[in-house]
């Protein structure tokens, strides 16, 4: 595996991967990397003939009050991890690769997509994002690149920019990795306390909940939510940020479950903010 | 010549001569071609393997009162031309081939850049030239793209956005072009009747006053404005839109011309809104 910290040497080496007609697949990060990340590398491996994981802690996606200046950075352990994973070609660019001096353009995805769930509570965040991974793939220009289904929403707003935009990738998105007792893996759970930890269970527990409720015939989306709502609020570390069940394609609320529906939440465990969330399928006759 | 107007088909293309490792140009246009477009097209013929010229009508830069329904249309005079020119692909694509159902992603350059001159009387049309353009810039992947100083503005504004969102395209730009008594070329100069194309020569004729102003010694900025707008006005047909003299990289104004400074302006002659500007040098001792 080799290390860029400049996109013009990054860009010399994909060059010559273009040159050999080599399919190339992009991973980005925060870093911190955890299984859930390298399920995507290993993935991404397996499916491209290069491996491109970039590893930036993006500030524009990050609020005022929020933890950009604390967000855990451990990059030699990250390199190790990356490249036992399959990745080949590892980006870590300072912030002047990605915003110079006399920066001034955004990549926004208006509307539905980005006004429910974390737009609500995080107003910014999504174009951060976009705008970020606009650049990446500018840099990086893939031919597929890998997200993780725990940022249900960042899937969705990925997804649109890059139809709209006329990227000419493949969106690849895998299922969310959890520890073995349902925790979904996060590089903000290093956060927790021990306490808190035990606590943060309440999240992937409450999907389960809803679950049951659906395979015993339940279909009304605000009796779902009120009852996932409930079972959250009995957790004294646990503060709601949101619990909401939408429609998985326009993340859009219905009055009721129809095929599918996606359970997404947001709970803060003390001072950290956890997300998760399950995509709620109804069986249908056959 | 080929004509495409589907990306699948136009990127089949470019995907072979990708493989023969053949450069590309891009001219993006709206048509209505005339000789300025041209000399872009035959200049990156010469600079290039293969030239992508586009021709589209886009309805995100023009406002609500504005002329996108009647801005003139002339696909079969606009391909001999432009084959004449050298183009070898020209990209005739209809609305939802770029701007599909659902599309929600806007590309924007904020600040200064965006906010003066057209910026003013035009809100929204710079977003919507960076957002047609990134798209074209993704679905052409050109090794160069070619635009006119004519639209001086708009050149800033696309240079700001190539190089933050790290797209890896050489923006190239050229002259105006002029009709030999000093008329600016635009396809909007056919809205003009007989009358009003004589009128119309009072932009061009203003620049060369404020040209000789600066031979004359002055320097403050205030001064030129000032004379080049009392110029205009003595055109009955002649309705100023802004006269604003910047400097040429941030567009922004300054009290003293230094090295040299880009004098724009937009006049409306009848119902037609013409731009024209100068870049303003002042000679140095040597």
């Amino acid at each position: 595996m080799q290390l860029f910290e400049t996109r013009a040497e990054l860009r010399a080496f994909l060059k010559e991967v273009r040159q050999r007609q080599q399919t190339v697949g992009l991973v980005p990060t925060m870093g911190a990397l955890h299984e859930g990340h390298l399920s995507l590398m290993r993935t991404a491996a397996a499916e491209n003939d290069n491996v491109v994981a970039t590893i930036f802690v993006n500030p524009t996606q990050f609020g005022p009050n929020e933890d950009f200046s604390k967000y855990p950075r451990s990059l030699e352990e990250d390199a190790r991890l990356a490249a036992a994973a399959g990745v080949t070609a590892l980006f870590h660019p300072p912030l002047e690769e990605i915003y110079h001096t006399g920066n001034a353009t955004w990549v926004e995805v208006v509307g539905g997509l980005t006004e429910n769930l974390c737009g609500r509570t995080r107003p910014g965040h999504f174009r951060g994002v976009t705008t970020v991974v606009s650049r990446l793939f500018n840099i990086v220009q893939p031919d597929r690149a890998y997200f993780g289904q725990k940022d249900a929403q960042q899937v969705q707003v990925l997804k649109r920019m890059t139809e709209d935009l006329c990227f000419d990738i493949q969106i690849r998105v895998l299922p969310i990795i959890r520890e073995s007792d349902g925790l979904a893996l996060s590089s903000r759970n290093a956060y927790l306390s021990v306490d808190e930890r035990q606590a943060a269970l309440v999240l992937s527990r409450s999907l389960e909940q809803a679950r049951h409720l659906i395979e015993a015939g339940e279909r009304d989306t605000k009796t779902i939510v009120e009852t996932v709502t409930a079972f959250i609020q009995q957790e004294p570390l646990a503060v709601i940020d949101y619990v909401e069940l939408v429609h998985p394609d326009d993340l859009r609320p219905r009055e009721r479950l129809e095929k599918a529906g996606l359970l997404a939440l947001a709970v803060r465990i003390g001072q950290t903010r956890l997300i998760d969330n399950a995509m709620l399928e109804v069986a249908t006759c056959s």
